[in-house]
């Protein structure tokens, strides 16, 4: 029986996950929110990176207890933008994360991308990886490392942003895999929270900067520091 | 009895505690470390942060399995200082930081500030606050507001910066405080060590990004979300 069950699959988070740049999106969203005279504490940010760029908006608006019009909102979307471009130069990816993608695809295990943003902002985070988007067409070049091709679901595919499940359900869907034999790998709770919404398992890494109870608390069936620790334990998920 | 027994004594460690620029730290030392080639994930080290910055430099970089010559150390603090100046335009104390140490002077409730950072270090923040350290001389004025004066011990001032716990006894001494009726309020887990080992009761913050789990774990007899929120709660820690 054992020697049928299929391999699981992996259903990615872009940023804090795979790729190190959650602290500069933080900084860069509060620049960002203090443009429209919003002003919060940094901690209180942090706490909602994950979450697609308009409901983090609307969360942290609410919370300050302002309110924005449309333009206003694009207008911190757009100081998101510049201010994450100055402070996320020379950014990396996380210990593992492209050995860890190597390997995956070496032993035939199926794998997707499923990021909160839209693919002009993940498209940096993508490169330093050394990932091009299947099908999106010219993307810069991983330097002296061949690029890995994978399917990325990015915000603008998909109705709704995490932690609705969308995400993870159009990204299981398209590498043709069953929702609930993938494993959602994420930093935030937004994407623990989704995974069970997709009815998937999930994963915690605390690269983001959560703390590991607090993965387990919001629905992590295990916790790992980053993708290099997650690489050394793939038996402890069902990775033959 | 009841009212025989004095107030509680407040010990405030500084950065995340009461002024909004954990991240800041966190992002200024990934720079400065990286000037020596030390290339580290962003999580890493906010967890070091709260530390002395001489023991976060060494556990850091014994973290990254490299090694640091003294002037090379030197060299890393300098980087911090440069990056954190340029970073922390705009600091700004947490929710009720100011009304917090009014409340208790207006009460009469003894505090003093304990900061891992070296006066220099920690006058922006201080300025920021509207607190001029005693004795220390020449600070900017506090803008529209009348600065407040306090006890405040800085890592100069004694042998071993936090997670010891020389900061704090060195403030409950200052102040005229037995240690063990002193309440140390901090936002990492080196403050809440640093209380357990000096014998204080230790108060959790969440506004250096730590969750509430973690610190609780840490030792935290309560955890609030930032000043403000304890200010609200005063009575659970035993101000009448």
């Amino acid at each position: 029986m054992a020697s049928t069950r299929p391999q699981p699959a992996f259903l990615f988070d872009l940023d804090g996950t795979l790729v190190d740049n959650v602290y500069q999106h933080v900084l860069a969203w509060r620049e960002a929110l203090e443009g429209e005279g919003i002003q919060l504490s940094v901690w209180r940010i942090h706490r909602r990176i994950g979450m697609s760029g308009g409901l983090l908006i609307n969360a942290l608006v609410r919370e300050s207890g302002r309110q924005l019009s449309d333009e206003q909102v694009e207008h911190v979307q757009r100081l998101h933008r510049e201010a994450y471009g100055r402070l996320s130069s020379g950014m990396r990816p996380l210990p593992g994360a492209r050995e860890l993608l190597e390997h995956l695809t070496n032993v035939h295990v199926p794998w997707a991308i499923a990021t909160s943003g839209h693919l002009d902002n993940a498209r940096p985070a993508l490169d330093a990886l050394g990932v091009a988007a299947a099908g999106a067409g010219g993307s810069a070049s991983g330097g002296t490392r061949p690029m890995l091709t994978a399917t990325v679901i990015t915000r603008d595919q998909v109705e709704r942003g995490k932690p609705d499940p969308d995400l993870f359900i159009a990204a299981a869907e398209r590498i043709n895999v069953p929702i609930d034999a993938a494993i959602v790998v994420g930093d935030s709770v937004w994407d623990l929270l989704a995974a069970r919404r997709a009815g998937a398992l999930g994963v915690g890494l605390m690269s983001g900067g959560y703390g590991q109870d607090e993965l387990e608390r919001a629905g992590a069936y295990r916790v790992y520091q980053d993708p290099a620790d997650l690489l050394r334990h793939l038996d402890e998920v069902g990775v033959r």
